[in-house]
């Protein structure tokens, strides 16, 4: 059976202006590539209800699971829960389930649970509520959709409370092989690898160290005898010097 | 006159898979915002040729430019110009003046121009090179459409050789407030000065510092006198403690 697949939607002005530079999106490229989730696109847009609608609509249909970061606070340009409501055609509102976690969060740190606080607990129909451990509002699964924060330490979290319950498939495993020879020298036999394991994934990344070019070459599958039995040919073609 | 707009199609399994942190979107991200290019949309593809062109078809014909980063190297990985190409309906062949920079490079540097290096010089129909003054294989420019390599430091080196012949906008302008109180203290005022400064864009970024909630208050626009007014209004709604 193939991995579940996934697409992560990134929410947030301040990405695309370059003042923040995301940090979420390779967290969890990591954490789904090591469940065996496949993750095939990733999508970055503004804080613009059609902007997030639009992209929900077009990767819910497409992938098993859409992982959302940002857009969940108390201000005024977090939109998350409203886009997503509307993408779902469900009503948004404050949820009992929702305002209580958040109404023991503020009693406990003697915060005043005030309207802005509240409409974090806004949640859109009968949305699945994803655990907050940091700072309580919660993030929400509402279908194939999962709804986190953009703050990096409580997305993380969140993804801690969430990867859980989701089925994954077959880890994606890996193995590298730094080639001290620039790519335009390897290229040729490292073709005809790729070619004979066609079910495998093979990646030449190029670098330059010390003013000479290298190559690291990584082999991606799902069967750890398959990528053994690559890495092994790949070695014996391109020997280490003075090995 | 509106800014002109762009997406940024970055192409790489390496992302995707958790193996590489991209930095290409960050840098370019900045770059756009100090010459005015708007900056409205990002997208992760893996290096799958129907996955690449139906990105450039999507994004070519709704966003002024389209800038790509990765897949132009030497390997059988490498396989963004052949889905550029498609996408235009041109074809792709070695072009006598992109062979000419590579052999004048290889014979610089004494290194064999052979049949993997030649394949750098393939360019799509009738494409303005662009410059790559580090390991002289160029990207290119069809149509709205600009290809750039992977390797960070070539990126932002193709980056500084095109963008000096795009036609910019108004620079997206910033003022940053930093308030040593949470967002859910804030909201509510804060809601009120976006809403009167609706031609302004006016973000919150929570942080937590020593254990302590705070927000960092971004206003962004294109008018210098209109950004200084909401920041005035912005200081004297939260004045510093002690101030």
């Amino acid at each position: 059976m193939p991995n579940p697949t996934a697409a992560i939607l990134i929410i947030g002005a301040e990405i695309l202006s370059g003042r923040t530079r995301d940090a979420n999106m390779h967290y969890l490229a990591g954490e789904l590539t090591r469940i065996g989730i496949d993750l095939m696109e990733v999508r970055v847009v503004t804080d613009d209800h059609g902007a997030i609608i639009e992209a929900v609509n077009a990767l819910h249909s497409r992938y098993d699971h859409i992982f959302t970061s940002g857009g969940i606070g108390p201000t005024h340009d977090d939109i998350t829960a409203d886009a997503v409501a509307a993408a779902f055609g469900v009503p948004l509102a404050i949820r009992d389930d929702a305002r209580a976690l958040l109404a023991a969060h503020y009693e406990r740190t003697g915060l005043e649970f005030n309207a802005a606080r509240q409409r974090m607990a806004r949640i859109p129909g009968d949305a699945t509520l994803i655990e907050n451990p940091i700072s309580a509002a919660p993030g929400f699964s509402i279908g194939n959709v999962h709804v986190m924060a953009g703050v990096p330490n409580i997305f993380q979290a969140m993804v801690a409370s969430l990867l859980p319950h989701l089925t994954g498939g077959r880890p994606l495993l890996s193995q590298t092989l730094r080639i001290d020879q620039g790519e335009g020298v390897i290229a040729g036999p490292l073709g005809d690898l790729a070619n004979e394991f066609a079910d495998l994934s093979i990646g030449s990344y190029p670098f330059i160290q010390n003013g000479a070019y290298g190559s690291n070459i990584v082999i991606r599958g799902t069967d750890p005898g398959r990528i053994d039995a690559a890495m092994a040919r790949l070695a014996a073609l391109f020997p280490r010097e003075g090995a």
